[in-house]
């Protein structure tokens, strides 16, 4: 499989630690030193028409982009998938709502119920699609958490803890056009792995939905235990970085470019750091972005490949490290500049 | 693909058109008449301990049932899938709780969102990732409207036409082994198709989640475009039989066994014989299970499974129709008894 073209979306204006901590009454420099991420981007419903405002709305601008980067027309996507933790319905499928704004039809359309390693788990199934026949196909990750937004009641009654999570995330979609065509540029998967591994692990992130009554008794939305995710993420990134340079037979000191881990700015540094990753190796956008879950590999590679096109970066090999936290994925990607 | 095992899971005791009556104030011909279904299940958080409660609950039992069937331990099993439009969470999907519950870890773990057509969508990942070199997995579908009842004080401003779908849907879970070695006993998938057709169409079945606040100003969390459905899945249905029996070079008059799909006892029947299809051909059992969304391929499969062996239904030829409403999916396979 190529990775023949990438995109990247972020709905409207970044949003600084300084205007969160307007809104939520908390001290700027608590969140700088708490996050290290220095802005985020959020789908708003008061923005200007054209600024995405839904998972459909990121996921449709991601798909748009990378078409039009890969130089390729509705007709030539043969399958597409869309991976979220965030879609605008149960039903439909969102995915199915973004191949009519694309004026895509008549081909498979698969949605992914998915967190931080979601997409990886698109392009492993885009490899599977591939090896089964089709030639190239569309793999869209996108997140909002404009639901998840407290309302300003409660919001007065929410602790920092909890606030601090609408300073780690952020919204945005990003997408990839692949090929089972491994002549072209772009990048090449050479190896891709995917693996659950939840047994016996609790997990350390839910994300609730509701019905139409909302939550019965003041039940919270969302958990997060940043103690568990502190302990095994980096143990899991550094399994995944251990197996993909045996598997090529790589040095990770020789590789040129490794993604790792974007929890948030602080995380992610300290990761980096463990994983014996030198910065000039690393591919980390977190800290701008915020950790805006099945985007981000995408808006990560994107960002890359635009720099090595800027002449500020080599072509060469490429690790890519993700983990879901929520019931405990890994997976890890090895690509090649073709 | 051959399908190895097959399981059906109905929660609890069925749920008359009497009880529904009572419930909800409605009178039971009006239900036999409207719906044509006598019965259904539906998950109750006041049953017993070992009675599903939950997507999960409905899943896990599925997956276990087809697993002793086959006679396969968790090390067997090389991927997961879960196809459901009632996930238990947003984040963590579904699939890696159930993984966890079953004992199977470090493989891949796939959830799809998906509706009536979930259960071919999962063999259509299912048949890719046999293709890329798995050999064995398992598909579940599943899904509960637990979450989607109204509230006593809801249900008393509802009108009948939104109370019947209550009388329409039930609750239930399925699933298969599946497996890349095609001899053996089961059903070898000979043909498998699944195509997005929503190019222009608007949805004709939505349904929402919502945040801790619930629905904000009324919102109504479904909704259900009923002609559109009578309008267009009779004609979908048989441009999927007619594409079928065309590439199998089969006689639809001639194969053993056609699964339509299964809206609800009345349109079912109706679809039937608008297809042309004998009620001897037919596996229909919407009208006992209520519409169970993702599970139903699977229950209507493991039924025709066990007629054979009971030795009122000859092996052959199998044919199968979905039709996805909400944003318009088209899925059909064919089989044949290995």
């Amino acid at each position: 499989m190529r990775i023949v073209a990438l995109s990247e979306v972020l709905p409207g204006e970044p949003v600084t630690n300084r205007d969160l901590a307007e809104k939520f009454g908390l001290h700027e420099q608590w969140l700088d030193s708490m996050t290290g991420n220095r802005s985020r981007y959020f789908c708003r419903l008061d923005t200007a028409r054209d600024v995405p405002k839904s998972t459909g709305d990121l996921a449709y601008e991601a798909a748009r982009k990378a078409m039009a980067d890969a130089g390729v027309e509705p007709e030539d996507i043969e399958f597409l998938i869309l991976t979220t933790a965030s879609p605008d319905h149960l039903m439909p499928a969102t995915v199915n709502l973004v191949a009519d704004r694309l004026g895509i039809n008549n081909i498979p359309t698969l949605q992914l119920t998915s967190g931080c390693a979601g997409a990886l788990q698109g392009l492993f199934t885009a490899k599977a699609l591939l090896a089964s026949g089709y030639r190239q196909g569309l793999v869209i990750g996108a997140d909002t958490c404009l639901k998840m937004w407290p309302s300003a009641k409660d919001s007065r009654q929410m602790k920092p803890a909890e606030m601090v999570n609408f300073a780690l995330f952020g919204d945005g979609g990003g997408a990839a056009v692949v090929s089972a065509d491994k002549d072209g540029p772009g990048l090449v998967v050479e190896h891709l792995f995917l693996r659950g591994i939840g047994l016996g692990r609790k997990p350390a992130q839910i994300v609730k939905w509701f019905g139409a009554e909302g939550a019965i008794g003041g039940e919270a939305m969302g958990e997060e235990d940043y103690k568990a995710i502190e302990r095994h993420v980096p143990d899991i990134a550094r399994q995944i970085l251990d197996e993909l340079v045996k598997t090529q037979a790589w040095e990770l000191a020789e590789v040129e470019h490794v993604l790792t881990p974007q929890l948030n700015g602080v995380m992610t540094e300290k990761i980096r750091e463990g994983l014996g990753v030198r910065p000039d190796q690393a591919v980390n956008c977190v800290a701008e972005t915020g950790n805006n879950g099945n985007a981000l590999p995408f808006i990560q590679l994107r960002r890359l490949m635009e720099k090595i096109k800027a002449g500020s970066g080599q072509k060469g090999r490429v690790l890519v490290a993700t983990v879901e936290s929520s019931k405990w994925i890994m997976a890890g990607m090895a690509l090649r500049h073709a």
